[in-house]
């Protein structure tokens, strides 16, 4: 039985919670909220647990295994650094941290204690993303030329971070899931309109190896909300909609083939195909139940963290980059990895 | 009765000959296409006009008042200067001419002979976007912040254009035209996948006075026709899909409105507005009627061109730049219209 | 504060008691299942609640003041009485009962005991049905001429009862509410085609005072998930779609007009309107939070049930009718209410 | 080269002069239309094609071997005697005529004569009812239990027949033709609200051989325009929406299946099944031009009409039962087919 406790009941706590509490091997001890109000209001539907507004009590508790950190990013570091010095296990929402060094310090950190690091990227836990990578890896939609995302809707504005530390990470942690690999280049264009210097608008371009390109666009203002992203592959195309409820991958067979060339320039030609669609079903779990149940899986060492610490500095690298492109009008920045 | 003739029969010339062919106070005199075969083709359906393979015999033709020009891009200049040194009134496909360059020289020509200009950009001149710009000066958007536009599909593929020549010249006459205004800034991403050394996938960035951004997605690679622009003002939010044949345009009363500051950070707050959505109705006209009507009444000294050869020059050189962006990685280059 | 218990923790149980247990006058004392393992299963997220297999317990606990039931329809009466009887207030899920007498002798039975009995058509609570009555009262619509249902999905096949029974109560309870009316004649067909002998499509006609007309369609053969009624009036024409979530409502300004008659024939003419759509924003609310609100109210003497037993008995007569009619091939029945 | 006239040149008429004129073998001889200037109107594309006002020009003209008859349906019987008494093959509008006794007459006439007759009920020809025919002689729905039919729009209401004769032929005909077969009972529903004594809403139900179902829902008053027909079978369920221009067919691998019974009725169990959905690519091509093709090769003698006189009588025949069924509230009738 794994002993947790979760720290921040704001927006996306109380979804941990209910998933870590309903899982078979796990005791949660105690959940902590700056706010009385909000942790009572939370704690109220889970009477046995205690609860706190000083999440240090959480760190001094020798009971607790892990501990779940959800609260705002500025604090990842400090909070996620006691948590590990404390020996327990740390998950971590994401982005990881505020800024790389502080992924690379937390990830050290875990590394001298042999402790379990894990990064909230859902979209790793996804039956959708998992299906999307399952049909890339049988080579369905042959050699991927470039990927274009669309995740916008009307808010919810946040003060602490700008629009792409806010919506992208979902969409960098997911490709470099996909592809297995990480950008070498990325650009990134930003503005902000409504709160000053904190950019609600903005689109990002990522080159991975093998000159794949990924175009993502986010945005706090747009009436609509969209999650689409368009994979062009060089046999087949896909489309996965997350909004949809039911049809959330959809795969073309369309294409164009190049023919071989003709001494003749006007007998060059391009083939279309235009085929069938498929929309293949998509199994309906939860990705938060797989995620946290992966989690507990990792501290009982029998499985290693899908989303790392390592993933999660790798994410966080991308979101630094693009910042500092957005500052100078769409600069291309190389990442250089470092060693974690 | 204006005398015309339309020099290329290929992709769209038929539409311009058949609404020319329409016109009450249009005689349509001839026709010319290099192909024989595509010549008959379009001809049999107008017995009475006639038909050549070599436009020179257009050119050299007195009775013709106006020549319609749509050929391939790359011989627009040529053409076009002829059609104007025989003392002709021209109208001319998109893009004006394949470089700004040749634009001005045409320009310059037009103006020495006090011969009309016209280019054939469709969408200053279609009823939705019209619907558009009447309530962008109504006011009922507020400031517009940024447009968002996707213009993408499966092909066509052309060999002598890439895909931003081909695509991109729609959105930045329909934003000049409703902004009133040229962009001062351009930035653009691009790559080519299926033919060398020609992009099928562009982003292009561009920036308007007063911070108002444009951003365009354009791609010959796309599994779905999409052609939607999302125009993010202060007041309202609107949405203009030109694929869907019955609602056009949806006007989402939402937004986003910053309180006035508190002292204390944590009392500031924004307030979201979620209200109704407005779907006017859009008169169905085909766009093309207008437009060569248009051209006739320019002729016949009844009004003056919208899309005229500084329009479409203005154009050419957003074009030119973000073709030069793309070479260097997105680097911003600075529009200084030249006068005409 | 008023004393509730539920019987029933089935499919739609444990939203009553989420509701109930989330109202500020009410103490949720007891719940009861047949099933031991189902009732400890809803009972853990209400650990101070009682529970019991045997729902006598509930009927002879002085302490109660209300009962709700949310068991199979078949079981309504019989529960019902008891609950009655014992001098408790009941809140009954829909349809009300097996069959109208049962109604009637519930609705007899409360009367003589100054009880209240609310019946849980959900749809009179919906803040788009309201919307659309305020919209009718308004005289949007202008007359309405027919309206136009579609109830379909894909099971859940009940073994009790047929798909009338199961799915058209919603859509005559909302009838019922919009037009308040009660339809004059009814006729039905019907087929089964997966159970033998238990319907599971039906269509089925309503015609209410003033020649409207209602056509509802229900399945559970359908591989789509559809809820939509079209209301066709005299000015305006009306969507309401309840699987969209941000856009159920969309007001039509298209219709028809008689133009006045001419001597000749041929001058005889139709005018069609086609104008805008407009989509009214609707209040995200849970029905049932409104609706088990309301029943408090009442039993507290401040309101009315607006989903009376009278309401309950109204809808059951349509289904009996309904299914007579399929049993004849369509045949049409007048129906006249009996008083409750 | 076979000579052809077609006489009507109104909404539908020049669909067919434009396709007949279209074909390799046919020369189009004259067009005939009772209003001078709309005859001009169409006659200008074809400015070698003999116009009359006086449609017996064309019955006595030797020279003609077929005539194309695309009239108001209360004028089919007259004009297509007279074509067939000349020794003309007859192509007529659907319905085939305006009674079952006036088909049967017309078809006695050509057998007679050995003269072709086909109606134009165009569904027959359209790709995406052959692709769902193959797909049901496939076995890819399994047994078909039934077919749920909207087709619906706004006008245009016609004069001389009412919703069930100008919509509801071609869903019969299609149906006819897919389940090879014919219904052997038809009841039907229907109000006038626009036009006294002309229906302008109708609901048919079709009973076919074997206990399949159609239900056909035909409307002038529906702000929409849907043409959606949902085919529900015992392995898979289709829904073919005409509306779609690029996605016509969706077959959706759903279903249920009834597990052999067990002595206890607790469980007994139903069980569903929710898989892929499948979007077959359907040929683009006008079904007209399949069909003017084909009515030319029947006189040819290289093929027999697919929608031939026969096939024509049997829609009218299911026609004329339905609007009786219609004025007697939905009674039943029963169909026997008379020989032609």
């Amino acid at each position: 039985m794994v002993k947790m406790a979760v720290i921040g009941c704001g927006y996306w706590g109380p979804n941990l919670i209910r998933n870590f509490h309903g899982l078979p091997d796990v005791e949660l001890k105690s959940i902590a909220d700056l706010d009385r109000a909000r942790l009572d209001h939370v704690g109220k539907l889970y009477p046995h647990v205690q609860r706190t507004t000083d999440y240090r009590e959480i760190i001094a508790n020798p009971e607790i295994d892990a501990v779940v950190v959800a609260t705002p990013v500025s604090t990842h570091f400090s909070i996620g650094r006691e948590v590990l010095e404390a020996g327990k296990h740390l998950f971590v929402e994401k982005p990881m941290a505020a800024s790389s060094e502080q992924c690379r310090l937390l990830n050290d950190l875990a590394a001298d204690r042999e402790l379990q690091i894990m990064v909230g990227h859902t979209f790793c836990f996804t039956p959708a993303v998992r299906k999307i990578r399952e049909l890339i890896q049988m080579g369905e939609l042959g050699d991927i030329f470039y990927v274009d995302i669309t995740r916008v809707n009307l808010g919810l504005f946040q003060q602490d971070v700008n629009v792409v530390w806010d919506l992208a990470p979902h969409d960098i942690a997911m490709l470099n899931y996909l592809f297995e690999a990480t950008p070498e280049v990325v650009s990134a264009t930003g503005r902000s309109y409504v709160q000053q210097g904190i950019e609600d608008v903005a689109f990002l371009t990522l080159e991975y190896p093998g000159r794949q390109i990924a175009h993502i666009h986010v945005s706090w203002l747009d009436p609509n909300k969209i999650r689409k992203s368009t994979f062009v592959g060089s046999r087949k195309m896909l489309v996965y909609d997350d909004v949809s409820s039911l049809e959330k991958i959809r795969v073309y067979d369309k294409g164009v083939d190049v023919l071989p060339h003709y001494d003749n320039f006007g007998e060059f030609q391009l083939s279309y195909r235009f085929g069938d669609i498929f929309i293949p079903r998509v199994e309906q779990v939860e990705p938060l139940k797989i995620e946290t149940a992966h989690f507990v899986a990792c501290i009982q060492g029998r499985d290693l963290p899908l989303s790392s610490g390592q993933h999660g500095l790798q994410v966080v690298e991308v979101l630094e980059k693009a910042c500092l492109s957005i500052r100078q009008d769409g600069q291309p920045y190389h990442l250089e990895y470092s060693e974690a």
